[in-house]
């Protein structure tokens, strides 16, 4: 098959690969009908994390099931399945807890790598939930969607305790902080803040059920979001970039006794205690146990009750994956759409 | 009156202050039948926090109302009251979100000092809860716990989520963390394993409800911990000492999706990002709104459902002050009771 691999940063080349094929009898094959370039993927990219040897690039996937190992009760060839970025047993006391993404039996959700034709996936019938059907191709964008950027970003909203009555605000504009506005409006958030100075950005956010556009940064943009909410900081903010400039602002947005939660990886990051202390504020967040939320994301994408694969503004064969990590690279687009 | 002043390091004095007289008309004047010396005051005291004048000491109390100002409505002279290190007016909407201690008008509970034998309480109506009755002496050391250490205890095990199946650990085995063992039994924790290795400390932590002791500290501690609790670490940690170790022995302690409750000011902590966002842990705490608590508190202590006045030690005459803070100081006592 093909797929695609990071030799360095700026260096995504698409090449022929290995075939994946059933290693554990826990396994499952999928042929990928979609797949996409992850706002996380342009860290190694960029090499802010560092690449030490190729890597196989994609951990967001959609796919018919081709094979499955000997143990897989579930899952079964032909389904449409959708799965996240780290594969779970779905059984652990960690999973049942909801926390998928920490699973006793954690490994990478498409060690084969996802930006490719085909994917090898571990613990199928823990990892994939299937579709109730063969979906139409219009669903496709949103189903793969819901594999990483709006799970991470309903998880956020579910971190940071959004429901309604709730004033929210969101840190950061990009895929996932655009989802986590879609998140917290179907969970009935009263005012919804979207932080953004990008035109393109805005449009969406407020199509996804922004209430308001705050486009200052940083101490700035919390003292922004202070005057909308009477002084005291909204009840939840979604802090969906993981740098320190972008906690802190979730921090200082929030109001004594908030929570704010937290989605994108650290990187560089050390939250100076006292001011911690302080702030009064809940703080919850890490990998996105996407898992937990398959279910009523695939449920409400079935029934078109949200339309979230509208992130994907442009759509590339999977060949030109590297104009892909370009365009995301460059902000020229939210997010890339790759078809083989 | 007389009253405790710090004028450096180390150098405590009991001596003749002016009388608090009425300021606001918010303000109560209460007289004290007991105080009591906190391990926070042993920050200042220990040079840790700097002492850059001198400091009226004290902000645990209990007392009779002595004289109200003319905006008080619902304390009147002669009731016996038990309040709180920060006033609050109890009606804004941070306090009516249970968050007292960051109230918008917050302020010193006790500003003339409250290791004396009189104190002015600002916003008196917001602060101060009255109990049913004048009390019985032997009810008055577990009140004037209320007013801090239970209180803050209290808060942090509602922040680390500890109610019935959880497994509970605490970190810290002063008064604050005692009393979290105490709390963590009364809301039903199944487990609930207290962090000390002083013998006298354990005593009383099995007193209070904990089913298991461990003796080491830092990751060894939390590795111990992970060892009772199937690997996974504890549901809910306490983390009542408020340094980096502590801190992070804490967060290692505790599962996936667990909470960790903090409640001793942090010095000198920084919370490294990318560890913090693997760990998956639930983090919250500060200042405790004691406020919250006291009418749970008061109503337990009274009808004798429990006994937190046993953190209390040694009891000293008030003029004997400086020496409840070197006993304190040298570990020779938990808490140090001082009765003028």
């Amino acid at each position: 098959m093909k797929g695609t691999m990071l030799y360095g940063p700026g260096d995504v080349r698409f090449e022929e690969r290995p075939d994946p094929v059933i290693i554990e009898p826990t396994d499952a094959i999928i042929r990928l009908p979609a797949t996409c370039v992850c706002g996380s993927d342009l860290w190694p990219y960029r090499g802010v994390d560092p690449v030490t040897k190729s890597m196989a690039m994609g951990h967001e996937y959609v796919g018919i099931v081709e094979e499955v190992g000997n143990a897989v009760r579930n899952i079964k060839p032909g389904q449409f399945v959708v799965g996240s970025f780290f594969a779970s047993d779905n059984t652990c006391e960690v999973c049942r807890a909801g926390y998928h993404s920490s699973c006793i039996h954690r490994q990478p959700g498409a060690p084969t790598g996802a930006q490719a034709q085909f994917a090898r996936i571990p613990l199928a019938d823990g990892t994939l939930v299937a579709t109730p059907d063969l979906p139409p191709d219009d669903l496709i964008p949103s189903l793969l969607s819901a594999s990483d950027v709006l799970g991470t970003g309903w998880f956020g909203a579910v971190a940071a305790a959004v429901g309604p009555g709730r004033t929210v605000a969101v840190v950061g504009d990009g895929a996932v902080g655009l989802l986590a506005i879609l998140a917290a409006a179907q969970m009935g958030a009263e005012r919804i803040i979207a932080m953004s100075r990008h035109e393109d950005r805005q449009k969406l956010a407020l199509e996804f059920g922004a209430t308001d556009i705050v486009t200052e940064r940083g101490d700035e943009g919390a003292a922004q979001i202070k005057e909308l909410t009477n002084g005291l900081g909204a009840h939840s903010v979604i802090e969906a970039v993981g740098t320190q400039e972008s906690l802190m602002q979730a921090i200082h947005a929030t109001r004594p006794g908030g929570h704010v939660g937290f989605t994108g990886v650290f990187h560089d990051v050390a939250i100076p205690g006292e001011e911690f202390f302080f702030s009064h504020v809940h703080l919850h967040g890490g990998p996105a146990p996407v898992r937990r939320f398959l279910p009523e994301l695939i449920d409400l994408i079935w029934n078109r009750k949200i339309n979230p694969g509208k992130v994907f503004d442009l759509t590339l064969p999977l060949e030109q994956v590297a104009e892909g990590y370009r365009a995301m690279d460059e902000r020229r687009a939210i997010k890339v759409l790759l078809h083989p």
